[in-house]
């Protein structure tokens, strides 16, 4: 029998997508499971989305054009500019979700065996695309104490090595709900300028941004437009993850030559998807505002309600939709495993992302779980009471 | 400035890519451009496909699971049964169009510097995810005198080394449209069988089998059933090429859990592509029939119109929708430009894909184009007619 790539063996597993299986087994014996482990929220997609579907009037669901279709990059163009980020149509290369963003960035910036570095904790699909590619994602931690703050830029500065291609950054932040100061930005700006680094830097969270802190692009940093590559996806804003269109931006036309040829390779991204896209960009500013108030509210309400259970911390996220908590236990991910395997309460229990699965370095993040709040405020209220039952029932508790 | 990847400079670009800009330009001239460049056939979508999506009854566009609907794969599965394809609904995982199936099946049996034989001429996107895989693509040539049948399995094993990892043929062929015969698939299955090789088999073409001879897919072969690796796509069957729909297919568990770490990083294939390609399946049995009857008769057609064009030969092709064609000109790659920069007659012309971009071999497929017979047959005849007076002007023929 042949062997399967050692690549692919060397893939992370998911710890999330271990405990799915538990998940699942929970609501099959009729537990209640309240899901705050995935950034699928309940909110509804716009009905723009839905009526453009039904108004599709062609004959053939043919081939997009494989940078995208034009259409789509012309509102995207506009989109951006809402958020001062001027790019040209040119500059816009629609991916099938952010995820293709993310792969194709590594495969035309990265060659076996270069390294980016990452803050950790981090979206943990980078760790993915960065060995589809062969490269190395090395990580700086930061920390719950400072609520996630940047590193010390000296920090990223001791692990540059000579095979150092970029700095990848998540702003706002998945997991931690980070928002990068413009402070900060400007030390990562000096820092790729410095030593001749891309940025990468996945924006999908913009829209959800907390506490009146501006955020900052990395297109908004000057003299390093040709170094930045900006992840995207209309995933998180319109909630339509499911129709998986992202985009790739880049003023470099190397790098968007080189883009193209991956592109090009696998034909176009989703015809359907790029639709609904465009229908979405022109949602009534309505629909944003409710979304981001729902979020603003569901925020408080976790924050306010975590740091009440005894033992357990959060710093406040300043944007994107997630939280780390740190909780009084000796081992967040057997903690998660207990809760849907040996706990209920009232017929319920609680789906949280251990942390650990968002570090890279070992032991780190081994009493902190993720929590996303893309539940209503009544079910994020059953969580956490059900939250602080488990906590009190665990035999595993510290405090 | 950083640079971008030696990967990606090493990335083929595409020779029937930068025609098209060609080819656009002639149509902003105003002539008329028969395109029979690409596999993107004028047929129009199953009606079930629309209605699909005018039905969609749902408030979010969420997620799918990794591995697809569960609702598809079943679906998918009943239709293999139809071609005596036996498969579990856990063999099967969906993927973004068959490109993806590609992709992810070199990234999970591949690890940089592995090596596949591939039949030439031969799919160009394959040596694509080569590249992205850091694998090797070795070629074998078929040849267009003996209607580009399987070259002798002795120059299969001649090109075996220890990185040998697996066997890829497209059955029926783009770009020849041969079909392989029993024997032909019996050779290769002893030759991986022996070897312990993966035999990766793109067999997205299948319902397109025109001559009566028997469609042989890689899972009918016994013993070899935890090597076969299909590769399949609901595009050209339907005519949905946008929907990005495909499926890898494998009985092995190793390979099975590998890939699925592909597929969770990208989190999920398009939900909508695969809502239409569940309806597509459904779709009666009039809409395959009326298309397949209408490529024979454009098969018919176009074989009988090019050989009876001086200097010109193709083989009958058996299956897909392409045939290779040899033309009496000096470079086919200078014809195919001149015919879409210096040419036009009675204000048309004809856009062909020159055939050396499907030969790894430099110089083989010189005179050779691919024609796609996606236009209707009155289109046909006029393209023909455009090339029979092209090859008359043209100044580099060579008969």
């Amino acid at each position: 029998m042949p062997h399967v790539s050692q690549r692919g063996n060397d893939m992370p597993a998911s710890p999330i997508r271990r405990l799915v299986k538990y998940a699942n087994q929970a609501a099959s014996r009729g537990v209640k499971v309240y899901r705050l482990n995935i950034g699928q929220p309940d909110v509804p997609t716009p009905q723009a989305a839905f009526d453009a579907l039904k108004k599709i009037d062609r004959k053939v669901l043919e081939y997009s054009p494989s940078e995208g279709l034009l259409s789509l990059r012309e509102k995207l163009r506009e989109y951006y500019k809402r958020f001062n980020i001027d790019v040209d149509v040119d500059d816009i290369i629609i991916t099938t979700g952010g995820s293709e963003a993310v792969l194709f960035a590594f495969m035309a910036c990265l060659d076996p065996g270069d390294e980016i570095i990452v803050p950790e904790p981090a979206y943990a699909n980078y760790m993915a695309f960065a060995i589809s590619a062969g490269a190395k994602i090395v990580t700086v931690p930061s920390s719950i104490e400072n609520g996630f703050e940047l590193p010390p830029v000296e920090e990223f500065e001791k692990l540059i090595t000579p095979r150092t291609k970029g700095i990848l950054i998540c702003n706002p932040n998945n997991p931690t709900g980070y928002l990068y100061t413009m402070k900060e930005m400007l030390q990562l700006r000096d820092l790729v300028k410095k030593h001749d680094l891309f940025l990468f830097s996945d924006e999908v969270y913009r829209e959800f941004c907390y506490t009146g802190a501006p955020y900052i692009s990395a297109f908004h940093l000057p003299g390093i437009e040709e170094q930045v590559v900006l992840i995207d996806s209309v995933s998180k804003r319109y909630n339509e993850c499911g129709i998986r269109i992202g985009a790739l931006i880049t003023k470099n036309k190397e790098l968007k030559a080189n883009v193209m040829k991956f592109c090009q390779a696998r034909l176009s991204p989703p015809l359907l998807g790029q639709i609904v896209a465009e229908a979405s960009i022109d949602t009534p500013a309505e629909y944003m505002l409710e979304t981001y108030n729902e979020y603003v509210e569901r925020r408080k309400f976790l924050v306010d309600r975590i740091n009440r259970i005894p033992g357990c911390y959060t710093p406040i996220p300043m944007g994107a939709f997630y939280t780390v908590v740190k909780l009084p236990v000796d081992d967040a991910e057997k903690f998660c495993i207990w809760c849907l395997t040996e706990f209920e309460h009232e017929g319920q229990t609680v789906f949280m992302a251990p942390a650990s699965g968002f570090y890279a370095t070992p032991g780190m993040g081994r009493d902190e779980v993720r929590m996303a709040y893309v539940l209503n405020r009544e079910d994020l209220g059953k969580a956490m009471d059900t939250l602080e039952k488990a906590l009190e029932a665990y035999p595993g508790r510290t405090l």
